[in-house]
């Protein structure tokens, strides 16, 4: 029987097109983050199990990892997101390196998930991370750096909208102001993470479950509903504005105002999935209602570097998906027009791939991509593989152009034909 | 007990200064590839098993690839190579893709293997592949695209010899010539791959276990090694020059020779490990008695496209890892010393950073990359920083040279400094 063509299900093969508006995304991606002083690393796909159990979060660990034993009988994962293995990196140079130490990488990443818009198996997602900054310089940048790159791709500030939350905030919300106990926090914790995938009276009625008979006489749903309904800090309740949380993510929303950025705002329904953050916490959405979801996120976690026996390294950073960002180009029409790398392609009359040889040597050594037609196909069938690859320029070699040292250059686009000599061919190709 | 800080057994963590070597590695491939027109493609880490078990070879299948099931009962591998899935993703649009096909990848790549010297467990590995090709055009346009690559890292043509063979040269010798039934040939076809690894006693002896006791008297084992030890075309039997397998190797050997390409020579020796090879074979070794070790290696295999239920395609291909890439560079002394991307480090003297920040927007907006030092430390420790990161020129922005206008441009290299007023300031710094 034959093999299946398919590849595995939920990830994706890139043909050289798909390939092209990868390298396109990657490229500003890498560019940004460089013109912010961050240096690129890398890290092997499997990691070992330990790693994310203690604080990436239970359904991610535990239903969907692509974790297995090894030949050793070592409990290997491919690793689902890279804050983990970066931690790891820091903590193993934690005394040599010097700080701020700035750091992105751009890996790939599988989670087991039924696969759907956005969401698939597979996916590259850029990854920034800051560490060494207690002070909330480091949010700002990192805002002023997503910024960038958004601003990179051609994006208007009214196509994204910047949400700020703070988890110390939240704790003082849930804890101190409806006095919840920790078991109810997490439950309703997770339940605030939910809430886009869940209808309003559902998240009400499994709020109301977590909650004691008394707590809910007492109104704390309805509380809980005013604070996650809350557009602004100015929202929330007086006290809750006077905590040194608020008082942060205050200050950071005034200073990304006066750096230009005027499309974040606090949002009380911010959660974010993982449970190692510890302070603040962001996440940009696209504005466009055909493709309302969260593009990006990331936030403060300042405790784990320090989960791998060294002193904690105050740090924020944020992960971004390349199909989120696929996406988004594709629905505000960003996606650009993107050219093939070869500049001309050189069509054989007969049987001169020898004689050829040379030519195509030199057009290389001029700095032009050559791809060379197949001798003894007819020109024809060579015209129409160089047009289905995308490449404009042909150059057409016989045994006649090779008798009188005069060679055709043809525009595939625009029909234009002209007569070259070899030793002009570099320049007339560039020009036609 | 706190977290181990090293990365998974035979894999490596890339620093940002071994990103930076791999970075250098890569574009090199890259820039070479698409000078001969060849186009990027990618594919997921994970293949479905069975695309493997056709051709790849036993032991690398059933002792070396990090296979298991998933979630969902599907036997998965991460992919020991990338010509099983070049080869499927070729087969899902062979009707639609134009020939002659040019294609490579970056691909990493999982065998597990006990790590020594230029084996890891995890590695990266360029692969150029052309399909649609019948003659032997493919495999010398493949073979100068390899000297090509060689060249552009600065190596000289006597650090590295091609060698070459032909699957089916090898088989005539095998079977007509030395008359070896098929169980005999597939046992001897695998002792001469694994020739290196074993002395000549051995391997004699591991022969002649192989074949009948009356192929034994009639010096069947000495004939193969006279073989064995060819180390030009002229030195085989001259029935075997006369094979058509013999004839093509002769031409291909004679138009690299041609081509300028003289390291080039036969080696009957040569088998590759991979079953799915159907003609002329070669591989590069280093001819550096340090590290001499094969480099890379390739061929044709004209059947395996087929295996996906379309007609099959012919293929000349090989695959260079990164790490052989790294040995031969380091051996022959051919990396270069490489420059962090960062241009130029922002040293802030007091609080400064808010009135900064419009400043380092600039320097950004006119193309250099720039990172910022932390507020609040010490001067003398944002130098070292920045020296260690390996950034040369630092600006300095403190409140007397906010109130002046006039700021101090260093370069930590050579000591000198500049007071340069802020407009002047991009100009300054690229010059610096």
């Amino acid at each position: 029987m034959a093999l299946s063509t398919q590849p595995y299900k939920g990830a994706r093969d890139f043909y050289p097109e798909d390939k092209r508006l990868q390298k396109y995304m990657f490229a500003k991606w890498r560019q940004v983050a460089e013109r912010f002083g961050y240096e690129e690393y890398d890290a092997p796909i499997l990691e070992p199990l330990d790693i994310y159990l203690a604080k990436t979060g239970d359904e991610i660990v535990n239903e969907q990892t692509y974790a297995f034993e090894d030949r050793g009988g070592r409990k290997v994962v491919i690793r689902p997101e890279m804050t983990p293995t970066v931690s790891r990196m820091v903590a193993a140079r934690r005394q040599e390196l010097g700080y701020p130490l700035r750091w992105y990488s751009i890996p790939n990443l599988w989670r087991y998930e039924r696969p759907q818009r956005g969401r698939l198996r597979e996916h590259w997602q850029l990854n920034v991370d800051i560490f060494g900054v207690k002070d909330t310089s480091a949010e700002l940048e990192m805002i002023i750096l997503v910024d960038a790159i958004f601003r990179s791709f051609g994006a208007k500030s009214d196509m994204y909208e910047i949400r700020l939350n703070d988890r110390v905030l939240v704790d003082y919300l849930l804890a101190d102001y409806l006095g919840l106990n920790e078991k109810s926090r997490q439950t309703v914790s997770k339940l605030i993470d939910r809430m886009p995938k869940m209808s309003r009276s559902v998240f009400i009625s499994k709020v109301d479950e977590s909650l004691t008979a008394k707590q809910r006489e007492a109104g704390v749903t309805e509380k809980l509903l005013a604070l996650l309904d809350a557009k602004k800090l100015q929202d929330l309740p007086a006290e809750a504005q006077k905590q040194p949380s608020a008082q942060e993510l205050k200050t950071v929303l005034d200073q990304l105002k006066a750096a230009g950025i005027k499309t974040a705002r606090f949002d009380g329904t911010l959660m974010r999935g993982f449970d190692y953050y510890t302070g603040v916490v962001f996440e940009v959405f696209d504005t466009n209602p055909e493709n309302n979801r969260s593009l990006l996120g990331g936030g403060r976690y300042d405790g784990l570097v320090g989960l791998f026996g060294v002193a904690p390294v105050p740090t924020v950073g944020f992960g971004w998906g390349d199909v989120t960002l696929a996406n988004f180009l594709e629905t505000h029409r960003l996606l650009p027009a993107l050219q093939p790398e070869t500049d001309v392609y050189v069509a054989l009359i007969g049987d001169v791939s020898h004689q050829a040889t040379p030519i195509v040597a030199d057009l290389r050594q001029g700095g032009l991509n050559v791809a060379v037609g197949a001798a003894g196909k007819k020109i024809g069938d060579q015209l129409k593989n160089a047009d289905k690859k995308g490449i404009e320029r042909v150059l057409i070699i016989g045994e006649t152009e090779l008798k009188n040292g005069m060679f055709t250059v043809k525009n595939l686009k625009t029909g234009q034909e002209t007569k070259v000599a070899a030793a002009k061919l570099a320049k007339a190709i560039k020009e036609a």
